[in-house]
């Protein structure tokens, strides 16, 4: 037994007593006769002092205590003389009668605070001392909580947690396949699955009528910031069930979980149509947490001579409230930042609706006063908002004006991180068409079902026909998606057929989903969640590496184990592989 | 809403309601006027009813249906005329209105029976309805139960649940590692772990003092029976803990298993070192659900003029309980059984203590009636029962006979397959000398630390060197294992050293973990169950192959998906690799 508490556990009520400590030293400071050593656990802090006058020999070896040294100690908690209310254990200290050093330690190549020294590179390096800092522990425990509370919830709704392989075919879904070149079938490789979608449609075939699995996924990508090869999704399929079912259980799941993490309840998810979601906030996962909808103004604009909205395809505007407040220069900057490539507007016009009812615009020369007015009336702008609007090709602008709503919003402090506004975004299209290849892609993956009202829309218009599929949005990301899935063989077919794959192809990769639809398929459909992504956008941040305990760079390496590596030439001969 | 209820919930009290349905058809029967049909699902069987008479088309459809038909039925809940008292189902029957075909099925290719006339090829090759079976359906849900009460248990007793990366750094662990060639660093490979067990010491270095995973793990081995390449760990390891505090932790973790899933109280896990194990029961997993311990009768056998016996390193014994009644033709079956080449013996002498007090061997002309008498007294038989005896090497013979005590006990039906005892065997030895390469291999892993108390061993004599190592098995089988770890550098490259690693080569493979003991490490252990395997003792079978869903066949393929397979040349352009 080498404690008998943790650093996170002493109070008042405890005083008097005789305990056993272990931890870590976070700091010391000698205060004339006195020393002072924070001692560190995974529960938190605890103070311990040491006296020189009444025991200088212990005082001194207190002293000699190197920062990040794993010590034991024996000693009888008192009170604190100056209570620290900021410390959950602020009310005591513990006086030391005993020191033992389990474990020296160097000095550690950044400091083990909140806000460290470190730069990213170190850290990563030496990730089991980043580990050790408050913030990163708070997001690995936030993480176990939110596993946790996944699968009592799923549990208590009937759902088996069923483990599907992890060596299994490659094909191609989406993103590449890592693949793992088999030692004993010589030339052949298993792939990593980029999902368990079709084990888990499998699973529903054979009766298994809700599955759920915590699982790692593996995409080979080109890396991009906020991108790892490996992550982690909370994956769930049920059977005989419609869309509402679904929406209804985990809509129920992310009630479950924001209010076991943040004690937060939320009433009801509300759902809007993709469609919807593109008109009114020009992106299928809006923020919720503000209005500022997205409004078409061309009916008002278009028409007056004026070039740029004349000439436009569309024209769309964004009500800042407040915003005739801004100066020039904030205007300006704004104005900057749309023109930057990865947003593509050719530029920006504002009009501010003054307090005293004067409007003033960036195209007066355009627009005389009634026209502002109308502006005014067709936006909803109240005195002492100010519109803003782009023009120009369709899919750039409601791109632009989305991601300018969402900058407004950050600038003003609207995306209140203490806010969860999740929604369900649903009907999105089947099909994405991609102008250079004309070729249709799946727009969630080829085993979604289309919505049986756009059945004949297959045959004419593909790019019309709408899926059964949703997904769920929180706070402006997307944090999971799934579709209700085909289950009929020929209907499979036809959709593998409209995406390129011949018979042959489509016989090849996904033969045994195809035969096992002619073995009573039931009705199916489901859902994943990315679980890095929940705790990101729980914890408000953005990247999701703060929240996996061993990432990646952003070139695919583990530097701390400095992954990937060389193999041996024999490792390599026994694979029957040669690098180039 | 597909349904209403499911196959398995309505009994007498539901009478009367309107139901809707869905299912599997499982068969059905014509009896005159009316027709039968078992609807079945993930919950169970509900007989429907259908009437020639008062309703003859519904009649006809419901003749056409074929098995595995899925189907959905709007019926009444009636009584049954002959209660079934077998089925959970078994007062009522559902008097259908209406059904909707959901999905046809062909005739599937063995049938989906308990007992079914499908092969092992046949069955792995459409899994998916193989998972249709009860027995494999209530396997998966033991392992779902299983997986369940491990985690409820563990987080109640404060363990973060943290997952460690998949993709990882060769290292030379045992077995071969499965490899991950990597695009964007080419010619470089990842590995995939055959444990976390280096991630896991880390993140004791980070602090985490418990923490938990159920993990997928990867040998690529030569495959033999019952051995997968990927199988599922429940991984776990403690900080600031003895083996004392493992042990308590783990053993509470099964009994909680135990009693969640069988209902099975288990009051205390003996505890037995590894030299008493191999001693009394000749294997380090020693079946205690019967006794019939291993005897050494060096002492009454040796200096009788009996060659076998004088000439042999070691005589053993074994009481068969009930024996003296052993026909000639069951010794003689036993004879051969272990002159097999996997038990190695040279032979079998046998005494029966008979009712009536007379003794009778098979070597009366070596021993006479007072030898046999030393004989009976030595080995603590009674008048009834029968001693078993091998001779020959010492290594050869205390696994022989302590395979030979455990067919004995198959053969009388003695291993009780409603019993559990699980066993701690403890002390295990740090290293095996490996007599032909004259090198010491780490018995458990390389970082498993020695007992204090045999330090000194190491320089003089390390193969007599006990670890502070441990295993769990439970009815004969090792379902856990594990050790306090070594947490001091110098130490470390030391039992590297031993091991045959050079300073180079333990820098290159561990140096992370090397360098991570310099910066304050704690003392630390912990330990890893098979999942797989405690589901198949739980469940009394023998192969963990019938605990996972979509299990690899023995040469590793997954036939089903036809994994591994080749891949496209670009694919292998992409990687830098070509195959021989």
């Amino acid at each position: 037994m080498y404690r008998t508490v943790n650093n996170g556990e002493l109070s008042k009520k405890n005083i008097g007593q005789q305990v056993t400590m272990c931890g870590w030293v976070q700091k010391s400071r000698d205060l004339g006769g006195m020393t002072f050593v924070d001692l560190r656990d995974r529960y938190g802090i605890t103070q311990l002092v040491f006296n020189m006058e009444t025991n200088s020999e212990l005082c001194e070896k207190a002293r000699s205590l190197g920062r990040e040294f794993v010590i034991q100690i024996v000693g009888k908690v008192i009170e604190r003389a100056s209570i620290n209310k900021e410390m959950k254990t602020g009310e005591i200290e513990v006086a030391v009668d005993q020191i033992i050093i389990l474990n020296k330690s160097k000095i550690p190549p950044f400091t083990i605070e909140d806000q460290t020294d470190g730069g990213d590179d170190l850290r990563m390096k030496y990730r089991y001392l980043d580990l050790r800092r408050e913030p990163v522990k708070n997001n690995l425990i936030l993480r176990s909580e939110v596993a946790f509370h996944t699968r009592t919830y799923l549990k208590n709704q009937g759902f088996l947690e069923i483990e599907t392989p992890v060596l299994i075919k490659s094909t191609p879904e989406g993103a590449r396949d890592f693949v793992v070149p088999s030692r004993l079938n010589q030339g052949e490789f298993y792939a990593l699955p980029q999902s368990p979608q079709t084990f888990k449609q499998l699973l529903m075939v054979s009766g298994y009528d809700k599955y759920y699995q915590i699982v790692k996924c593996f995409r080979d990508e080109d890396f991009r910031a906020d991108r790892q090869p490996e992550f982690t999704q909370i994956d769930c399929e049920m059977a005989f069930v419609e869309t509402e079912d679904i929406l209804k259980t985990f809509e129920g799941l992310m009630k479950n979980i924001l209010f076991e993490t943040k004690g937060i309840k939320i009433d009801e998810v509300p759902r809007m149509t993709y469609a919807d979601a593109i008109r009114d906030y020009g992106t299928d996962k809006p923020d919720l947490r503000f209005e500022m909808k997205i409004m078409n103004l061309e009916s008002v604009c278009k028409g007056s001579g004026f070039n740029v909205f004349d000439s436009a395809e569309t024209v769309l505007g964004v009500v800042v409230p407040g915003g005739a407040e801004f100066t020039r220069k904030q205007i300006d900057s704004l104005t900057d930042w749309v023109k930057r490539p990865q947003i593509g507007a050719t530029g920006m016009i504002y009009c501010k609706f003054n307090e005293g009812g004067e409007n003033k615009s960036s195209v007066d020369k355009f627009f005389d006063v009634s026209a502002l007015k109308s502006w005014k009336e067709i936006s909803g702008a109240s005195d002492g908002d100010m519109l803003l609007i782009l023009a120009g090709k369709k899919s750039v602008t409601i791109n632009a004006i989305g991601n300018l709503r969402l900058e407004v919003a950050e600038r003003l402090s609207l995306r209140d991180p203490n806010l969860y506004k999740p929604v369900w975004v649903t009907d999105f299209p089947l099909f994405e068409f991609d102008e250079e290849t004309k070729t249709y892609h799946a727009m969630h993956h080829p085993f979604t079902s289309p919505n049986i009202d756009d059945m004949k829309l297959l045959e004419t218009d593909p790019k019309m026909v709408r899926a059964n599929a949703y997904d769920m949005a929180l706070n402006g990301t997307e944090i999971g998606g799934g579709s209700i899935r085909i289950h009929n063989k020929e209907l499979q077919q036809k959709v593998f057929n409209l995406l390129g794959f011949s018979d042959e192809e489509a016989h090849e990769k996904f033969g045994f989903l195809m035969e096992a639809f002619e073995y009573g398929a039931p009705p199916h459909g489901g859902i994943a969640f990315g679980l890095d992504r929940i705790c990101a956008v729980i914890a408000g941040s953005d990247s999701i590496r703060d929240f996996i305990a061993f990432p990646k760079n952003n070139s695919g390496r583990d530097v701390m184990l400095d992954a990937p590596s060389k193999i041996d030439n024999d490792q390599l001969n026994e694979l029957g592989l040669q690098t180039k």
